[in-house]
């Protein structure tokens, strides 16, 4: 029943093809590899915006009202939700549904929802293949939305070009979180709900933890913003620009993207090598063993030798 | 100048033969894998505690607190913090330096911080290694801390018998977090400074959360805690050995452990494959084909099946 991806029509920006090409990636299908290697010379058009942040900062909101922005201005957008907690994705438990109301009938925007189905892991590799399919397909502004500061959207934001970390007043947990290696990822900052009791402080305390940071030719701002009334969507959709400008000039985009690039073949090629690998035999070989390594008779390491040996005597 | 580790002292819990030891597991040095090799048979018995929860939490604080309490009865402790902004690690930036006056003078404790060096990749496999020398050293009660809630996290939570989430009324961005599929990680959690404002509010929320949880054997309690003052530390504890029962009654304990070593190996695998594969040469030809890659003459999955073509034609 699955029917194979038209290319010409994903290549032009069809919807149907758009949708049916994401769910071959999401879903790991046996021509997803294939699919992305057909469509990868098409890549590199759209500029990509990541947005990341806790559950409940908005980060919903303000890709809804950026998706707006750059629709007035007559670009295509699309957008990958990976917050499992976001409205896109259906994930939301006890926060409410926020519509992205303005944007969800334009033509012009994509949105795609991609659930974590309970594991992380893997799907900061689908999301940046989504985020090809949707370049590709000749959207100009690629917005990839996910939650948390996690190795998983540690990947995310090195999959793009510009990336937004939203706080809110509450976030102290964030706030303090970026102390532990993280707030490197932000090219700025954007604290959301700024109407809100404590959104003085929350900016000062995350400036503060800027003022320790590397110098470096760029340095992030702080901007304020509430989203709900659209309020601040101007000012963060310039400060992207003035980002992605600073990119350009500095040769930096591509330096980026060439290293994304590579690690991305480093990832194929990990993959490739664990598929190859954990065959009907090998998996055989690690259960037939561990009862050994439970009395402690081996040890881990004894048995992964074995199998790395069986693995290149083939 | 580097000396090799005394097994023998070591296994006898010689304090500076684990510090030696820990050294080697955490910078990576060519006889780590032969050390936890001739260790591994001594593993098994030291009973793995994680701790876990946003910076400011005060899991220091717990987790000296709950040393003491298995120090007046006569257990061996080792702890292993690997929170970067943690006063163990000594990467404090702005918060208060808590110091575990109590346990760091007691020669039963041993109390070692992993820093995370701007990365967090690999840090969580090592901090498992440093854990299966203290394990092999003697250590009857082994005290994991780490921060926050991302991926590295889950995989600490992954190598403890017993998780505790710790959380403070103020952890909003965490609480809802938790949501976000990381609350199964948690076999009990603590709401640490409960007698601050707000305390009884965020129990709430957790137990709200925690309704929504699928129905499992072991129902994950909500402990609250003063931890400056030592209030609830003996609850938690006495929680602890709830769950270690738990897990040896059901034989739970086996199959966790048995899940750990399979993961283990597997990874033990898949870095032989990768030290095997990036040979000079192939790193060589990656530097070399990236440049058709820029300009799409090539593309990333070309040049990985090349890549794999030429390793295993050797």
């Amino acid at each position: 029943m699955r029917r194979s991806v038209d290319v010409g029509k994903l290549l032009s920006g069809d919807r149907v093809a758009i949708a049916r090409a994401i769910s071959v990636v999401e879903n790991g299908e046996p021509d997803a590899r294939s699919l992305l290697r057909s469509v990868f010379a098409r890549t590199g058009r759209g500029y990509r915006i990541g947005i990341t942040g806790p559950p409940g900062a908005g980060k919903s909101t303000i890709t809804s009202r950026l998706a707006g922005y750059y629709r007035a201005r007559g670009h295509g957008v699309g957008i990958i939700a990976v917050d499992p907690t976001s409205p896109f994705s259906g994930g939301a438990l006890l926060g409410d549904r926020v519509r992205m109301a303005d944007v969800e009938s334009d033509a012009g925007v994509y949105i795609r929802s991609m659930a974590s189905r309970g594991s992380l892991g893997g799907l900061s590799r689908k999301a940046v293949e989504a985020a090809d399919v949707l370049d590709a397909a000749g959207k100009e502004i690629i917005i990839m939305e996910t939650v948390g500061v996690g190795q998983s959207e540690l990947d995310i934001a090195g999959a793009a070009d510009t990336t937004i970390v939203v706080l809110v007043p509450e976030s102290g947990d964030s706030i303090q979180a970026m102390k532990a290696g993280l707030m490197e990822i932000a090219d700025f900052f954007v604290l959301n709900k700024a109407d809100r009791a404590g959104a003085e402080q929350a900016v000062l305390s995350i400036r503060m933890i800027l003022h320790f940071r590397e110098p470096a030719p760029w340095s992030p701002a702080v901007l304020t913003a509430t989203a709900n009334t659209g309020e601040g969507i101007d000012t963060i959709a310039s400060c992207i620009g003035d980002h992605r400008a600073h990119l350009e000039n500095t040769g930096e985009l591509t330096r980026r993207r060439r290293a994304r690039i590579a690690r991305r073949i480093g990832e194929l090629v990990s993959e490739t090598l664990r598929v190859d690998f954990w065959s009907p035999e090998r998996e055989g070989m690690l259960e037939d063993r561990m009862d050994a390594v439970m009395t402690m008779a081996s040890s881990p390491y004894d048995v992964a030798d074995e199998l790395i040996d069986n693995f290149k005597s083939r």
